[in-house]
């Protein structure tokens, strides 16, 4: 199982991989059969060519992640992480308030992610 | 099914509940046969009786929650919310940096909760 840095490390990768716009390494933090409920109530995106393809179509509107507060990092294999995605769409500069969850397996990648927010989430700037 | 405002409204009565101590309110927000996973990770407490009992126990600690940010609240029937949680214990007084997953019914109650937090994210002051 991943340690405690190791996971912690991933939310840093994760933000890291869209400050680059970099859909590859997004990826690279998932496993094979990975889902991603993005947001929560929606239908996963099924292993990592959806998981890809999710992510480079969010970068096209130049989301950046402002982590907030200390990621919470559980005694087995789960990280919660509080941010702001700040991204460009329709003409527009929107932040979104979101809480994701990650899990992990046994090789340190990401199983699972959920993406929690809704409608009174995003402020339209 | 709750309507956003009543569910965000259920994190503040959560919060209402440590400032005044009062365990039955905190249990009155929860279905009869809810699940408490707190820490993620740990066995869940299932039902109403194990879950005031609970939080009755956690209150002995002078338990408060502070928010840090907004709630985030889903289309559908979730909320998370990060939060600081000050408690005295073994004559210290200890903060927890959390993040709390709630799930609800289409009652409007809480019929599953999950508290995302680690050793790493306890502070002995």
């Amino acid at each position: 199982m991943p340690t405690a840095k190791e996971m912690e490390a991933a939310v840093h990768a994760y933000v890291d991989a869209f400050d680059k716009g970099d859909a590859d390494l997004a990826a690279a933090l998932f496993a094979e059969d990975a889902t991603v409920e993005d947001p929560v109530g929606t239908p996963a995106k099924v292993g990592i060519a959806a998981i890809r393809a999710f992510y480079a179509t969010s970068m096209l509107t130049g989301a950046r992640l402002v982590l907030h507060g200390p990621v919470r990092v559980t005694a087995n294999d789960h990280v919660a992480f509080a941010f702001q995605v700040r991204l460009h769409m329709n003409n527009a500069n929107i932040n979104i308030d979101v809480i994701d969850i990650f899990r992990f397996n046994e090789h340190g990648k990401i199983i699972e992610m959920r993406a929690f927010f809704g409608p009174a989430n995003m402020t339209v700037l």
